[in-house]
Order: C-alpha cells, then structure tokens, then sequence
C-alpha cells in the first residue's frame, strides 16, 4: 500500500521528532533511538506523582498527544502495533519518577502487561514507588475476563492526569484510576481493515457489512454484522453498551478510529444523542481521534458514569491539540431566518422610450437565438441562444411590472428578473452586472457610470478579463464608447466580439478548459450577444434621430 | 461505499446538528433546512465587521468548524461539494452584518464566486456594506490566471479573524485579506481519491503513483507524478512552491487532506523541516486536518510569509478545537537516557544448599525438556520445554555469580538472569515472579510469603486466575501448601497440574485462543513444568531429611 512513510524502520522515530518538533519546546524526549522512544514532558521537575503510559505505535494521537501539563507525563511508543520492550519502559520511568512515585496506564495487551510490569518490577528494585493499572474498558467480549484496553483509556489519562497536577498522591491516583477502569466501557465498530505500514491490505469486511468489538491492532472484529447507515451502526453499538450502563449520567467518549470524515463523525455524534440511551448522555469528548488503529474506517464509544468531581477534571483545559475538549450536550439554537430574503418588488412606473429600448434589445436577442446556438455548439452545448431568449421573452413579459421611470430600481429589477429566469453562470453574472449597476445608481452615478460599475463587479466577482474570450470583450469597449455616443459604442462592441474570434487561449469562463482547435475562428456567443445589442440600441437611437429630423 | 451516514440527502444537515450540539451554546444555526445551512455565533451582536465564508460541504472542519470568537462569524455551507445557493449567502449576511459591514471570504470557484457574489449584491441593495475577497492560493497551475482556493484560505480567516475581533474596520480588513492571499501559495499532493458519499470511489491513481496539484473536490490532480517515500512526496511538493516563495521567513500550514494518519502527516512535518526550504520555515500549522476533502489520503502545504503582526493574529488563541495552533518550529530537545538501565550485578556469595536447590531443580527441569515439548505441542507450538530447558542450562552457568547467601539480591538476581536468557511471555513472567519476590523479602517478607507476593504480582500483571489453565494453578496450590512441608506443597502442585487437564475454557494465556478440543485431556505445560520443580525439592528435602536419620 501508498503512504506517506520514508521506510517501516524509521516511521515512528520520524514522527515522534516531528511532533517534538513543534511542541513549542514543551516536549522532550530521550536519546534512546531505536530501541528507546520515550516522549516526557520538558518542564518536569517530579514534584508531583509521575503518569506514563504507551504501547504500540500507531493509535496517534495516543499516547505522545497526550503528554503534557494535566495529562500524561511520559509516553512510552513501541513500533507500529508492538510493545515497548522492558528497557524503554524502564528508562520511562527512571526520567520522570521522583519521591512521589510512578502510575502506569496500561491498556490490557499481554506484551504490554508484561514489558510495563517487569520495568515496573526493575524500578521498584532500584527504590522507586511504581503502581500499574490495566485498562480493560472493550465490552466486545461479553465473557472474556480478560476485556481489552480502547479508548476508554482517554477518561484515565484526562481524570488522573488533572488530580496528579494538583497533587493527589500516588495511592490515590491508583485507586482513582481503578474506579475509572471499573466504570467505563467501549465498542467499536469498523467497515474497512486498517493497513499497516509495509503490509498490503487485508480485505476482510465485505459490502453492506462491518465488524463490531474490533481491536486497534488490526486483529479480526468478534464478529462481522450488517451494515445499513449511521443510525444502524449506532443502533448496534448501542445494543452492546447499554446492559452494561447504569443509568447515572453518563460521558461519552466519541473516538475517531482513524479513517473516518469529519461529517461522518457529526452524524454518528447525533444519533448517539438520538439513541435510547441518549437521554443519559450528559457529556461528550470529541468526536475526534484520540485511540485510533493506523487509517481504519471506524469509531468507538465509550461511555463513564461521571461524578461532578470527574466531570470538573475532564473539562480541566489542558493546552494539548489532541485533547478535544468535554462539551454538554445540548439543544440546538435555531434563529428565525432574517427579513429580506424576499426581494422586495419594486413599484411599477412608466417611462415609453425605456420600454421600448428593453422592448427592441429583447427581441433583437430573440431574433438571433438560432445563430448564438450555432456559435455555441462550436465550442459549448449550444445553448446560449436559447438561455439568452428565454430570459428576453421573460423579461418582456414582465415589462408592466418594471420600475421603468427610475433608472436606480430599473436596474436592479433587471438583475432580480434575470437572475430568477435566467439559468447558469450568465444568469448570476448578469443579475449581478445589473445589481451593482442599480446601486452604483443609488449612490449617485449616471446611467452609464452606474453600468461601468457593473462591469466592474462582474469582472471581480467572474474573474474574467480584456481578452479573456468572454462576453466582457464586447461590453468592455461598448460600454466605454457610449461616452462618444450610441453607434461609436456599437461599433467597439462589434469589434470586440470579432476580437474573440482571434483569442487561442480562453482563460476564464467554459472556454478555458477547450482546446485551442474548438475556439479559434468563430465569436465568443456571449461577446456576439452584447454586440448585437450594442447595435440595436445605435439602430434605435440613429432612427429615433431619424424620427426626429424627418 | 460504505460510510457511516444515513443519506446523502441528509447528511450535510445532521452532521452540522450533530456540531452544534456540542458547540456548548456557542453556535447556532439559522432555521433554514434543508436549503439554508448557516452556521453562525450565538453572542454576535454586530458591533464588528462580519466574517462570512463557507462553500462547498466535504472540507470539514471547514467552515463551520471554523466559526467562533477571534475566526469566522458565520459559515455558508452547501451539499457535498455543491455551492450554498444565492439566498443561503444572502441569509447568512443578514443574520449577521450590522453597521461596520461584512466580509465575505471564498475560494475560487466559479459556483461559490457567483453565489457569494450575487449575494453580496442584494445584501448592498438592502444597504449593507459587503466586501468579498477571493482566494486563490493554489499554485498547481502556474499559468492559469484563475487559481483554486485551497487550504491556504485559513490564514485569512485567522489572520483577519483576529483583527476583526480587535474592531478593525471593513476596508482594512479587506485590504488585508488581499494581502494575505497575494502571499499564500499552496499545493497538494494525493496517493488516492475521494469518496464520494452515495457514488463509487474512482480508481484512477495507480500502484507507485500519486497526484500533485490536486483540487479538493475530486477533480483530477494536474499531474501524476512517481510516488516513492514521504521524502519524496515532500520534495515534489516543494520544487513547486520553491519559485513562489520570498526569502523571508514562512509561516506553514500542513494539512491532512482528510485519509492521511497523523503518524504519516507526522513524518510530513518533519521532511518539510528537513527540506531545502525548512531553514526558512519559522512556524507550522498543524499538521492537522483544516481543508479535508472528504477521506482524501494526501496532504497539501501552505505557506506565507507572516510579518510579525500576522504572526501575533496567528498565534491569537481561539476556543477551536479544529484550529490546531501556530506552532515555532524547534529543535528536538534530547535528554540523556537515565541511569540504572543496566542492573547493577549482585556481589556473588556462598550457600551450599541453595546452590545444590537450584542445580536440582534445573537438571530436573533440562530431563522433562522432551516431555514439555510433547505436552505443548497438543495445544501451542511445542516449545515449552526447550525455553525452560534453556533457561534452567543458562542458570546453571551463572551459579558462581548468584547472590546464594542473601534471600532478597538471589530472588532478584534469579528474575534479571530468566528475563535475559528466556525468551516469551513466561519469561517476563517468571522475571516478574522473582524479582516481586525480592522487592518483598527486602520489605521483611520471608522466603516463602516473598513468593507467595511474587505469585500475587504475577497475577496482576499477567491476569492469570486460578483455574485459568495456566502455571498459577498448580504455583498457587504449591505456595500455599509449603507451610505444611514441603511434600505437602509438592502433592498440592502436582495435583493442580493435573486439574489443568480437566479446563474445557482455558481464560488466560496462549491456550485462551484455542478450542476445547485442542487444551482438554492434557496437562498445561507451564504448569506441568511448576510440578515438577515442586517435586523435585520436595524429593530433595526426604533424601536430605533420609540422611540425616541414617
């Protein structure tokens, strides 16, 4: 399998210098490499009952994350899925235990037992109080007396972690941390195998099913169920817990075994809240990955009835990105959606050579709907024509509800008809030519200013440049030509959609994703568009003049 | 694929509940499903500029992850990789802009320009101030005027965050944000695809090969490149961003595009140190999950060249779990390895019949080495007698050194020679057993109770019970009968040997993961071997007890 690693033999080492690394000099480690890779606190001047924990690599952010002022004192890390050996726990202990003496968090794996339980037998040989508790929080197994260390793991080292730092002494802590142990229980459920670094993949879980009671090593689920959604996952995770909960509130541990999404998360979090038990669920850490088993697709819940003393001690802050933080559950806060959504309808007015000069820019679009399609079948699905005249004919029909008198409303009661009948990007970029136009308006310009400024926001907000090949290349010189008068503008709007014609590389819009082969040659349909509008005002306004002087 | 959801049609809606609801009050939402997700603070008054961002769903955290005191007020979400809508922009805008105005913060996508943008519009016609900034950090393609928007969008919003929490006005804000993206450049790199919710995962990237320049919405990476190491993918990755990076000292932002594991995206950091840019990189964010797309297993590296006040937004701290911090990059503080590693050797002393106690024992247990061997091969890999053979020959040997005067230093000395020379879990275990003993004899224990703690520490830590077909059950019955002599004790242990045979469920130990017909009808070899030992002192102490009445 592909991953992001130099080689098997260097991947923990590489990962813990990489987490030291940016730890702000809070962490340290010892010069044990290879053998030993023990991460410890830098500032610790064991005045205080020493935690250290750890295990086989590869459940990050466990349990190096988790070293730090209110946490772990020292993480003991193993290569990926192995034990510690004796030495490195060893040393763990000798670097961090002073008079106060030493707890180790260990979850129930034989190699870790054994590696932590002997290095603890070495220290206590060299004078040095040493406790050890065993965490065995995994439900999975209904009568295995030998239940497995999780997540649940997490509560022991937060709960502790926060007495230790006020200074509860070391029989204390043990007890403390055995009355966790007994209270917390785990399950996991996963739809894909982890895969272990250098190790191809196994492909055990079959479509439309999941393995509930998973390990974190990889190991096989206790059994492989049915798999429908969310709810049903959390429905049998739930089944699994709740003989096993009492019905004091409870935390509930939401761990991200590796692979899962984010949303993913959100949603099992809500229908953990949403299950029968939820009404208990009182607290939640996480969703995140605290425990996880390399990339698995999978989460685990754990849940602990906390007392208030508890509850004070998970939400202790602690200044650990791993650490997500124990939230209450509660409701969710609704706010009434604000007023105007609903674009106000502007008060229709009158204004004849207005609406003749819409009534003629309309069906000249109408009139070419056939040849703007051709165009646009060279490079596109053409349709151009054809968006472009169904919004003409709509915003003909909509002529008698138009603001027509006042420039300002007329605007952007063009932009609102357009954006509402007019589908795609052009009908968002021309809402929005008209839109601005009516504010730019609003704040004083002139018509043809306030459609400058138009231009202006269309290009900020389409990204489209001056030879871009898109319809800015006509309306950008048509537009500046009005100043010399309707058939200058006309003309430079002609001209510049001819221009398009010439442009090999599209650099915005749908055409910059074509060869040069489909746009060379032939108009933009959208720059031929403008023109052709360019060129019915100038017709209507050199006859309108004609009219006159007749 | 599976994933854990419910439906497409729900998911982006129940995973923003399932946020909220742990946002303990701080969040809340606009009342707008399933069209209008708006995620937004619960204490904004609109007495500063508003931060809107948002897009696309499928980068979680972003955006809603994001929106809190000091980052974004509010965030605009839509399905999967689908833009909000027009009128979910503009809700979010009115929900949340008072007098000083309102930023909008999107990504270069044309859907989310627009919709922003038109947004943008209709708010300004209601008179709001509205300012929108574009990001475009993505250097893929170095000559695409149109950049994407990647992960290096979350320095504006924390850079601009801060200043905004600190009431800057909207045109310094927005002056700032376009310096900002100016500054960042980013890249990506993928060694599989997304999945995306409700359709097949495509298959696109082969065996050896990854993507560079990828987007985060599934489309194509620009190119695929020869995947090789993390080192590799690092240098790649750098040779891209090296042209577009000033000599100035850079803040980076490591992000895990969502599939990555932390140890991966660990060892990442650490080649981004080590590369021919690292010098020059004087902070790093994450490396944690910011811009996902979906479970993307790749990674991208943002980075800007922060000024000291950029520094200062960066490091600002926010109540957000999903903003991992600004971390300075350091180097790795190493302590030396404590003392008290290797053992202090025992001073060697003289003690006739403990020494011939021992040379008995492990001769007798060297003559049943083939009967041990036969007996574990029924149910485990027929070995058993060797390892305790070989332990037993190598003890032996080290008699001459044995501590054989002092009942405490010969227990522990007796422990450190079985851990080095045996190998396994009974090894530790019987290291265990005599060096607990020595640490109670040297509490005042006699030799008999001091084995009897070593039992009582074995069992803790190998979680071994009586009855758990293991050595216990006949070490147990052995100890405990020694008071009453030691034919006694011996007759107590070779029946607790022989009881093994009758375990259907073995509950501890290798033999825990065999089938009843594998372990029933024979004695467990630990404590066959246990029986033997017993027998051999008891026989020892008649002969001895025979000579003396001779």
């Amino acid at each position: 399998m592909k991953q992001f690693i130099n080689s098997r033999e260097t991947l923990v080492t590489e990962a813990i210098d990489g987490l030291l690394r940016l730890s702000a000099g809070k962490l340290a480690r010892l010069d044990g490499y290879p053998h030993i890779k023990v991460v410890l606190r830098s500032d610790w001047d064991r005045a205080r009952v020493a935690l250290v924990s750890g295990g086989g690599s590869g459940h990050e952010p466990s349990h190096a994350g988790f070293v730090g002022k209110g946490m772990l004192t020292a993480a003991v890390c193993g290569e990926v899925f192995a034990s510690p050996s004796v030495d490195a726990v060893l040393a763990g202990i000798l670097a961090v235990t002073g008079k106060p003496g030493c707890l180790l968090i260990v979850k129930n794996y034989t190699g870790d037992r054994l590696n932590f339980g002997l290095a603890a037998e070495r220290a206590r040989a060299q004078g040095l109080k040493v406790n050890m508790v065993i965490v065995d929080d995994d439900v999975a197994l209904p009568d295995l007396p030998q239940a497995r260390g999780v997540a649940g793991t997490l509560f022991v080292h937060k709960i502790i972690g926060a007495l230790a730092e006020q200074g509860a002494d070391l029989d204390t802590l043990t007890a403390e941390a055995n009355r966790i142990i007994k209270g917390v229980v785990s399950i996991g459920m996963s739809l894909d195998t982890c895969t272990i670094p250098g190790s191809p993949k196994e492909d055990r879980i079959a479509p439309g099913r999941a393995e509930l009671g998973l390990g974190i090593h990889g190991e096989p689920g206790i059994e492989q169920v049915d798999f429908a959604s969310a709810r049903d996952a959390m429905e049998k995770v739930i089944e699994r817990l709740a003989p096993k909960v009492t019905s004091e509130p409870q935390v509930a541990l939401m761990n991200n075994l590796g692979g899962t999404t984010p949303l993913e998360m959100a949603v099992l979090a809500e229908e953990l809240v949403r299950s029968r038990i939820g009404d208990r669920v009182r607290w939640i850490i996480g969703p995140a990955p605290m425990m996880t088993s390399l990339d698995m697709h999978g989460f685990s819940v754990s849940l602990f009835p906390a007392t208030a003393a508890d509850e004070a001690a998970l939400k202790a802050p602690v200044g650990l990105v791993a650490w997500p933080g124990c939230n209450p559950v509660g409701d969710i806060t609704l706010l009434a959606l604000p007023d105007g959504l609903t674009p106000i309808q502007p008060i229709p007015s009158r204004n004849d050579a207005a609406r003749a000069l819409i009534e003629r820019c309309c069906n000249a679009l109408i009139a070419v709907e056939a040849d703007l399609n051709a165009l646009d079948a060279k490079s596109g699905d053409g349709d151009t024509g054809s968006t472009l005249a169904t919004a003409a004919r709509a915003l003909l029909k909509a002529l008698d509800r138009l603001p027509l008198a006042d420039h300002t409303q007329l605007y952007r009661a063009i932009g609102l008809e357009l954006s509402q009948t007019m589908g795609g990007s052009s009908g968002v970029l021309l809402a929005i030519f008209f839109a601005a136009a009516g504010d730019a308006s609003a704040s004083g310009a002139n018509p043809i200013e306030a459609l400058k400024a138009g231009l202006e926001r269309v290009q900020q907000v389409g990204g489209a440049r001056l030879g871009d090949r898109t319809m800015i290349d006509a309306l950008s010189p048509g537009l500046r030509g009005l100043s010399q008068g309707e058939t200058q503008a006309a003309q430079a709007a002609r001209d510049g959609a001819n221009h398009t014609a010439t442009i090999r590389h599209a650099r915005a819009g749908r055409a910059s994703y074509l060869s040069e082969a489909s746009i060379f040659g032939h108009n933009d349909p959208g720059a031929e568009a403008v023109a052709v509008i360019f060129e019915e005002v100038a017709k209507n306004s050199s006859s309108a003049r004609a009219t006159v002087s007749s």
